[in-house]
């Protein structure tokens, strides 16, 4: 594979964890991959390693479930040795007092629309949690460095966007531009919020609607500006329709 | 457990290597950890959670048996967000033109003696890698930004605690200072300098038979000039007298 005058950047969504399994909203909550999320992190891995993918730093969130993808997935690729960036700018978007809800409970009780607004409205922020609630970052010690306005208490797409923003300003971008090759591995709404800012072309309403599948890395190739030129599946059609129809089949009743 | 006016570092070294088991020398070399050696690192992680250790931010080196070791250990203790930086300096010895040999091979052809002084000697220096050898970190990519100059071709002991003190110095000692609670997850012989580094009372011939065991962590209590005030290992006499022996057995023809 040769890309002129272009840069590879690559995202990878974590595979299936405890609470999608049970279809509970995450959000920050630090829940473990399930076996099959561990499967999934493993077969990417394979797909990087055949398709001759190479990577100079790999940036993660600080969820257990990202973390061990991007472990996993290394591992396969032998690359275990690479420079692995940790940051809450690449959480999950955080879904306030909505963490820990059954989603079918919830749509059971509001309304599979308002259950859908809340999961993919662009700016519609979810009840807000209480700074001594336990789903409340300031409580959690790997996030004792963030100030006050950085911690999130529910966040709507729009503001996860604005915080994974000005990472991708001063940190990320900065990179790409060096030449560093760069895996991000990271979470379903962290990556929405990365593919909008590279994707200049999707609307706010499109994309709420931009499923990223899990454990399939997403290529994209971006031009001098580092706005998407190009972006491919490292999968077979199959196996994308399969991976996208399962994400839909959440939030129903 | 309450230290006055004192600093908590701690080292662990990695279980045992697929080498170890084939009685290689390994170095730089990139082995695997066998089942056995990921089990110690399992233990060392549960062990340390049960003493209620706690780190801000941990070092290893670039190989995969100790970052392997040190994924698993944070696993066990539920801290897998910690920041941790990778760095050539804490490798390994590099074993020179030794490193994939037998030691029980090298101890017949050699003499027993020789290979001893090879392993644990102060300053002799292996026999040396040339540059076209797959052995020369130059070859590897991950080595690429290294100058010539800090690219080993066979490192004595001695030679080992130059660049790892250096790291020391630059790195690692200000984090100290800065109240950071570190762990180092790395190789026998970069652990043995760093304990040359901070504990001035071991000889130069007394630190060659220093046997830190793999996968039992090593406590240190350092002073406010980061000089060893008082250590000990994390684990029952009995099960620290079976490790250290199973070292010591090494080497033997």
């Amino acid at each position: 594979m040769f890309y002129m005058d272009k840069y590879i950047f690559v995202l990878l969504r974590h595979g299936q964890s405890q609470w999608n399994l049970e279809n509970r909203f995450t959000g920050w909550t630090d829940v473990p991959l399930t076996k099959k999320g561990e499967e999934e992190a493993v077969k990417a891995g394979e797909k990087m390693l055949e398709s001759g993918l190479k990577f100079d730093l790999v940036y993660t969130n600080m969820l257990k479930r990202a973390i061990k993808t991007t472990w996993l997935a290394l591992e396969q690729m032998d690359l275990m040795w690479l420079p692995i960036i940790k940051t809450w700018r690449l959480n999950e978007r955080h879904y306030g007092a909505l963490q820990g809800l059954n989603k079918s409970e919830m749509a059971a009780k509001y309304g599979e629309n308002q259950v859908y607004l809340w999961r993919r409205s662009f700016d519609i922020v979810p009840p807000q949690v209480e700074i001594t609630d336990l789903n409340y970052p300031g409580n959690d010690v790997r996030y004792q460095n963030l100030s006050v306005n950085e911690l999130p208490k529910g966040e709507s797409l729009k503001l996860t966007i604005d915080r994974v923003l000005s990472y991708w300003i001063e940190e990320i971008a900065p990179k790409i531009k060096e030449g560093k090759k760069i895996l991000i591995s990271a979470s379903g709404n962290s990556l929405r919020a990365l593919v909008k800012i590279i994707d200049k072309s999707i609307s706010n309403e499109s994309i709420t609607e931009f499923n990223i599948p899990t454990g399939i890395p997403l290529i994209y190739e971006l031009d001098e500006n580092l706005e998407a030129a190009s972006h491919r599946f490292l999968a077979s059609d199959e196996e994308l329709e399969a991976a996208i129809n399962e994400i839909k089949n959440q939030g129903k009743k």
